[in-house]
């Protein structure tokens, strides 16, 4: 019953079997190999357009670097207050982009508010000097609260970031999550609907270290390589991160992986739903759930093997959690299994 | 017959199979697992000592990260003029120092000399701000010029170092090749003679992505963790890199892949030492080679199939290539197979 | 009727004497120079113990630097949300100490809640690297809404720092209207409360260009010489500098403009309190008035020739402001003249 | 007898009267007051072209925002080996660009060598990230050897620059003693050469604290009034460095200064030239004198109050001195009087 993080999972079958496969013999390093390209080329077919991907490997080097292409003096990352740019990266994002800011955004569950987005970047006049100058907005897709952005509400806060030229990045940490969600296709969640930039993420779903950055007008990519070599991400042999994407990204394994961490995630939600001891915090939709539970069937289910984190309320939910409740999150991944969730289910009911 | 680079090597067999073994089930991310904690024990058997060990993605992060440890504003690291933290890191050391910067000092076949070791610091007057300060001082074991420091060389370098209360570095991304090479125990090349910081590399040597800054001091490690966050090289499922050094470290694996590797590399030296076509630049200890070949023989083997690189004379070896020849580099490894050096030395007979 | 900043003022008479008294003639450059250390020794006066004195040329550099000689990898700064560091200086503490965070803490009127500070501090535990981890305090003094801290206002705050180990830094941009306005000596505004570095103003109340950082144990700024001069803030020719302070602060000059500019603030504010069609925003104490004034009100005195900016609502007075008003600031400086406060006064009655 | 540096001399009367009678009154700051449009017309008229011009505070914030500007990741900066970007600025430059290099070129008495100059261009293939990239040509006029290039020098290392896409920087310490010693005009030995960025220093040649940064082409400034906020270098009341242009490039004041710190070097020229005790090491024009003298004398010089510094020979020019002998700078500057030089001339005969 192991609901801490999907990062506590494992490596699927297939990944590894491939980074096997892929093990012998020589190979041009730093990108050059045949894997390599096949993978690039891949990526291609799932946008439906040429893309320019560069792998890299941690999602927090995903996000800091592609900020720092598309960085100016004294520029702003507009994000949600809650996104893990701003609150989970140690800095990295400052420290990449020689101390940009992340200016927080308020929305409800963890969704950026246009209007409030409109506001913020309100305050910064051109050519004022003294207050910096935005150069991006970031949204995170699944969101750190669990939510969705409809393709829709993608497609409005580009709009707000194209109009004034910024370039609009979308933190897929748990893109395959999103997707697998809804009934957009990949094409349809990114640069049909405004961005520029993505974090594509696949080491929560099923590899072992595989990020990549894919920048949807490859002209905006021209300096990347050095940034990234700077940045230390080249990795020298990287088929190692081609084999895990080939793998992952084959016959649609990555959405059948995610889909499975949200059923699971689904049954989950179920099950909280008819406890008398617990209830959503609030409705979720990918592979994360925040649960208010009373504290002494919380401490019954961690006696009893289950793992999942306490949580903080989100600021604009002061009432959310009452006398002996707590609130917990709990996250499914693509090798949570069917009994370790009725068990959780039946102890909580 | 490809003599590239040792990074165009692939995984060892081993390697796969811990990864394979440890890819299924939970485990705590960020190097909390039990793996992570064994390998982290392993390193102090290995090097008979408590240390610090933390692992990185790229022997780039593992220099860069070291150098952002020990950092004085104006800093200079000293470095001999060849050093890869001066020549192939896009400016990565001078990146994660805040612009330190790397001063080249002069010696024969890649080697720092002491003399002038001691004559470029010199240049650094204690408060004398315009300058800037040293802060570390940095050398390559095996040295990119396919040479050795004794153990004695190592400990005079860390002598000068420790008078001026400078950190002392090793890079060591070919440190197996280095140690089989010689009769030296890790702690004896590294600690015992003054070594503070090491980047202990693996990747060439039979790894995917398996790099570790290792702290001989713990106390000097104390920022580190959020120096690795901030750098964005602290991986989420940290047990891939554990579960590659695991195998990587068992029962000696890790020296029989080096000396293996220096073995087809004596083999080279040997056919090239017998050719009329070609000689040795200089000679080397470990598993690279340099070469002068008469550019026909050099055309010709490429046409046979073999992949080696051209390179750049050092400054100091003026008359070194002579008409009508090229200088090249050889690198063997852990996968060079003996029947293609074999065929190598035949062709250039 | 010039109210825009006291930034709009000049330099005093005694200040461009001094200038000129000591421009004749040669002396020794960067800060070896004896007026350099006349200056020095008159700063350990002035705050009853031995200090480090480095003179800066603008107050961000000296916010800035001074966060540069305390920073820790993923450095957090705690600050008022409308801290100048925060919100006015275009990310430059976030640059110089590549990518520290001002992280913003509520309180009413510009002065930081201590409950609050406690609690933003809180959700940073130690060792827990995804955050980063807080270096500093910083407060301003007076703060940028025109309010106070009392001296026991600032030694409970650096009580909460010290507790933590972190660094105590007051903005000191208006340091001599904070002295003028209240009782308290330079010693007990800032060391005897806890404050461990100062940045000193004095170029907003009768200098050209003289801005100092003063660190109260020497110890702290060891390393400051170097990151001075790395951040291009090592002034050649100091004794410019120098020869500023040394008529500033010579018989109290400094007290009495900053008495002045107080006492204009004063007359103003009795004039708002007086009249039908504006007042204050809220009581303020030093140089800087905000006032309510009727939108065509305020149109009739910039016709007249006021000069003073538009403000925007704290977020946290959200009815401050009403139909058919605006919400505007006002500060005098030294050069502010009787003459032009009682016509203001006048103007607006 | 003050022969250390043109830094130690002070501000001409001109200077100071023009900070007087610019100090009285109010003015708009951060550049938008009439005498800092004025002096950027100024600017354009000295040039003959519409030149973007921004004041800064020390000629090592010139030179490193300059870089800043036209920085690249993994960026590099070709320029003389002893060039004060290089030796003497604790690593502003570096700071400045997050870790940009500055790469020595060889030449003999402080020019670059076109040829050396080709020839380390050459290493940095495009696209091989290991290198990184160059990103400007900097030279200084006049050198830190006080030797200079003529017009036609310039042009040719601009033309190496610009046929490779690369800005070229001039560092001008001592522009003005350049102009001066030689027929051209300041936009003969500029733009029309090909420079494009000017660090304009008038510090050192009569002003208090004074240097600025020309962009020859405006758009390539866009950037830059945020560089120099975000880099601490916006002053607020910039009229008083305003003040300091305006009397110094006052009907040719500027280039008398210059003229006299020249000639006042010739003398002393002659003088040595004149002495069995001592020797030009080699043949200098500016302001700047390098002198081999014998110790002895030397010894007795200062003991009869002449102030000169050691100085360090060449790497180039290893048998320059001889035993019993030592190498000296000497420097003049605007206020240097002839007595001085005619005493100093005395005892060295």
């Amino acid at each position: 019953m192991i609901f801490a993080s999907d990062n506590w999972s494992g490596a699927h079958p297939a990944v590894t079997q491939s980074l096997e496969r892929h093990g012998a013999g020589f190979a041009a390093a730093y990108g050059a190999s045949d894997i390599d390209k096949a993978v690039e080329r891949r990526f291609n077919e799932i946008f439906e357009r040429e893309v320019a991907v560069y792998f890299v490997g941690t999602g927090t080097a995903a996000n800091s670097l592609s900020f720092a292409a598309v960085n100016r003096p004294g520029g702003v990352v507009m994000c949600h207050r809650e996104a893990h740019i701003a609150q989970d990266e140690c800095g990295a994002p400052e420290f990449f982009t020689h101390g940009a800011r992340m200016v927080p955004v308020e929305g409800a569950l963890g969704r950026m508010d246009p209007g409030h987005l409109v506001s913020e970047l309100g305050r910064f006049r051109p050519g004022f000097v003294h207050a910096g100058q935005p150069m991006a907005v970031s949204l995170s897709q699944a969101t750190e609260a669990g939510t969705l952005y409809s393709v829709t509400e993608i497609a409005a806060i580009g709009e707000i970031a194209h109009e004034r030229n910024l370039a609009f990045h979308m933190d897929g940490a748990r893109f395959a999550n999103a997707l697998a969600a809804t009934n957009a296709s990949p094409a349809e969640m990114t640069w049909r609907a405004g961005v520029d930039i993505l974090s594509f993420g696949a080491t929560k779903n099923g590899c072992w270290c595989a990020e990549a950055v894919v920048f949807f007008d490859p002209k905006q990519a021209e300096q990347f390589p050095y940034i990234r070599k700077r940045g230390a991400q080249l990795f020298s042999k990287t088929r190692f991160m081609a084999a895990q994407f080939a793998a992952y990204l084959d016959g649609g394994l990555w959405l059948e992986l995610a889909a499975h961490a949200n059923a699971m995630a689904d049954a989950l939600r179920e099950g909280i739903g008819r406890s008398a001891h617990a209830r959503q915090a609030w409705d979720t939709r990918s592979n994360e759930i925040f649960a208010v539970i009373e504290t002494a069937t919380a401490e019954r289910l961690r006696t009893e093997g289950a793992t999942f984190y306490d949580w903080n309320a989100p600021h604009d939910m002061p009432g959310l959690v009452r006398e002996g409740e707590g609130l917990y999150r709990l996250v499914t991944s693509w090798s949570t299994e069917r009994g370790d969730v009725d068990r959780f289910c039946d102890l909580i009911a």
